[in-house]
């Protein structure tokens, strides 16, 4: 099984391994190398990666184990464990991935999955319920997130607990018959047994697609107790040592992931015919009429289970918020929560960015409405330069790679870019400023936003361009004229959960 | 209704209210309460309190509107609101007040509660699905709730948005004959306006048993727009006006809840045999067969929905990590958690101190193994003056109705006092000192803590005397011996679970 990968661990041991070793010698070394342990998680606290261990193998392996050895050998409040496993609805009713991010640690931190995202392709693939070609989409759907997490400086060490077919028949055997050892015996390990070639087969192309440097495989054999102990922490000391070796400098500048990055020519902004307007009449009119009609399909989507993630965008004074509550006056507030996106917080600087917005998707039937969003990444983090060039050009990658976990969900998500003239925003600044209760809404920073219009209708081209495909695009609104404005982003609503109500049946 | 609290309104109001106010004097109104609003809501950004705003009233009269409101009135970066409806098996499978300790603002934030804790009660004492028994003891435990969480800092607002019975008719009839706001009404609200007199009675007795100076209600006439908005505006900016007023001063120190406290006379530690011990041959012989035991039990309490709540608590080096891992090895790693508990985080101490602990309290069918707990308040925090005296002193009778709420919802909890010598301590402390691995384990402070061992020999012993009653006493266990200590606390468990379950049938 992966010669490749069997290799690659034993480099890393820098010996021959920990065959045969007595308990007088494996003592000595185990305890060395949790002194050595203890050292460098205490330095890995200091660091800018989260790290993720993934814990899998074969039945009788010592998996649950392994788990127990870790959190005696780390100093546990630096530490989770997660097993994925009769999940609650608050996962079961999001995209497949949230509760793997809801799981991952903070930079500094470890945390153990058990099994994590390889669980599941594993004994499909074992049990044949996704054939080749689904097992390895799924497989490149983790890689990506993996690739995604690695550039953000986390690591993620995988150990594959290895028994022959031979030991592994030895082990439960000896499970069956030691009335002492007798409950450690799951029910599905001989049927497991049986299988003993396909989980192979299975778990060696796994680990061929997703192997990786920053997100390596292990190899521990699992026959011997002391070799299995030895070779595990060696495994993990080493990689932790490794992490720690490389701080002082930002793993995520030291890492970047080019990607060709060329302005788009496509300038979706000038197409915008900004003279649209309605009058009020006839904007009361089909105001009503658009609320009624979005505060049935919403309810109805409830009842359907379809949940809706509804992203605002647009320059600063474009009337966002005038549009949302419009749009939210017509829900029933049981239904929706807005996100209002600042500058992240501490905690959320302590994750990859993508991390709150992950937390933030809506259950089954519910709505999420985030003001402003992901794409500060690609609009005021590249502007200002809190992202760096690696960072933001490979965010439209990253952005479409979740968005598509989003939408593969049957997350209805919309996406709104409120435009107006560079003439308007001033008129709408100065009557702000004339306004008590709405002097907050006008700072320096929107003056000095405005001194960069050129460069964010760049970005906002950009965006349109290179994250408007596939089953979330972009829809932007005239918003010179309130009333019309308000009216379009209702009605585009209506319309798209309509047609997806339709099609659901 | 509750003349007491009508005119606890008014005096707050400072005029004679807003009734018939013309639409150019509202708007003018609404802007400079609306300015006051947004000024006293940054000012509130530094304060030590979380503000709770719970909406409750009649059918009708626009709950949902002034959720908007005030979405659109303050900024909505420091607000979050809540519905607690529909609720995820997160919610339902835990205590019931877990749901209500989620949705707590942090302090200098805003959490607005649609209906809050007052919903149900309101809605079963309507229906008279309790009797009057009933609805007093769970109005008095959310007057406990609120008593704990004001005591801490916070402020809960608690409007009541009034109609008459004819008002109530007349709205109702609006919406259902007005095409437009038709779908603004609830299947419901007919059924309840026939049931209006009851709404009102068990409304009124509900504010009068909850209604005081930190938690008040307030009473806001809501069939005319323009009264209903000035008055809720008004109140509200004069709440907070006052809670900022307050600050400065940390009005923890300022609202110390006195509490009799006089040391225990019951000196629980001294009545521990320290000699009991276990053979190396009868410990290994007897540990098989308790994990067994345990692996089992804790499976079938899976099976039945039970949960297990475990407290270790100990002086340093009396053995709680062995004690566990002995425990734990034996449960399978998808079942338990394990929270190591130390001093709070930034995060953590911008809630109430029990925060964090009802977040960790498991669902049903799991286990939370608290290493180190809520009763740091009582030890720790009361030795090194971390907790005022008030602070601890009436922490025995919080952590009382805390533990209350999680065994009245079912869920097994255990607590474990590990007791050893002084003698004993200093022979271990010495010796880890010597052990490579161990040397984290042994520092500076607990040195300093073994200096106090009297002091904490005594909040031991108030702490089993004062919080040993009710579903959930102390063990204390004989650790001068580890293997009889290991034993002991897993055979406890054993013992606990076995009572539970056939109980439970």
């Amino acid at each position: 099984m992966n010669q490749e990968i069997r290799d690659y661990s034993k480099r890393l041991l820098d010996s021959d391994g920990f065959q045969g070793c007595s308990e007088k010698k494996y003592t000595k070394r185990l305890n060395k190398l949790r002194a050595e342990l203890m050292k460098v998680q205490r330095k890995l606290q200091d660091s800018a990666s989260p790290i993720v261990i993934i814990i899998a193998g074969f039945d009788g392996a010592g998996k649950g184990q392994a788990i127990q050895l870790l959190n005696e050998w780390l100093d546990a409040r630096d530490l989770s464990t997660h097993s994925f496993w009769d999940l609650s609805d608050e996962a079961i009713q999001r995209p497949h991935f949230w509760r793997y991010w809801d799981a991952l640690p903070r930079r500094g931190k470890i945390s153990i999955w058990f099994g994590g995202w390889y669980s599941e392709p594993l004994i499909e693939g074992v049990h044949k319920q996704s054939n080749q070609n689904k097992l390895g989409e799924r497989l490149e759907s983790i890689r990506r997130q993996e690739e995604a997490l690695a550039a953000d400086g986390a690591v993620i060490l995988k150990f594959w607990f290895h028994l022959s077919k031979e030991e592994q028949e030895q082990r439960l055997r000896h499970l069956y018959e030691n009335p002492k050892e007798h409950w450690r015996a799951m029910s599905d390990d001989w049927k497991h047994h049986s299988l003993y070639e396909r989980f192979e087969s299975v778990a060696a192309s796994m680990m061929e697609q997703t192997h990786d440097s920053r997100c390596p495989w292990f190899f521990v054999p699992s026959a011997d107790l002391y070799e299995r102990n030895l070779t595990f922490a060696s495994l993990l000391s080493q990689s932790l040592e490794k992490v720690v070796g490389e701080e002082g400098s930002d793993p995520r500048l030291k890492n970047p992931r080019t990607v060709a990055y060329a302005p788009s020519p496509y300038r979706a902004l000038a197409e915008v015919d900004l003279e649209q307007r309605l009058a009020r009449d006839v904007y009361e009119t089909q105001l009503v009429e658009a609320q009624s009609r979005l505060h049935r399909l919403f309810w109805t989507a409830y009842e359907r289970r379809i949940s809706t993630a509804l992203v605002f965008e647009g320059w600063d004074a474009a009337g966002k918020g005038g549009a949302i509550r419009r749009a939210t006056a017509a829900i029933d507030p049981r239904l929706f929560r807005i996100v209002q996106i600042g500058p992240p917080t501490l905690e959320e600087h302590s994750y990859h960015y993508l991390w709150r917005f992950w937390r933030d998707l809506p259950r089954d039937g519910r709505i999420t409405i985030f003001d402003r969003s992901w794409y500060g990444r690609v609009l005021v983090e590249r502007i200002e330069g809190y992202a760096s060039d690696g960072e933001w050009q490979r965010a439209y990658a990253e952005i479409n790679e979740f968005e598509n976990e989003i939408t593969g969900h049957g997350t209805v998500l919309l996406k709104f870019w409120l435009h107006i003239s560079k003439e308007k925003q001033l008129n709408r600044f100065r009557s702000r400023e004339e306004i008590a209760y709405k002097q907050h809404k006008i700072t320096d920073e929107d003056w000095r936003n405005r001194e960069r219009w050129d460069d964010y209708e760049t970005a906002v081209n950009d965006m349109v361009a290179f994250t408007g495909g596939g089953d979330s695009p972009w829809t932007l609104i005239a918003g010179n004229n309130k009333r019309f404005a308000r009216i379009q982003t209702i009605e585009t609503i209506c319309n798209c959960l309509e047609r997806v109500i339709k099609k659901k049946g």
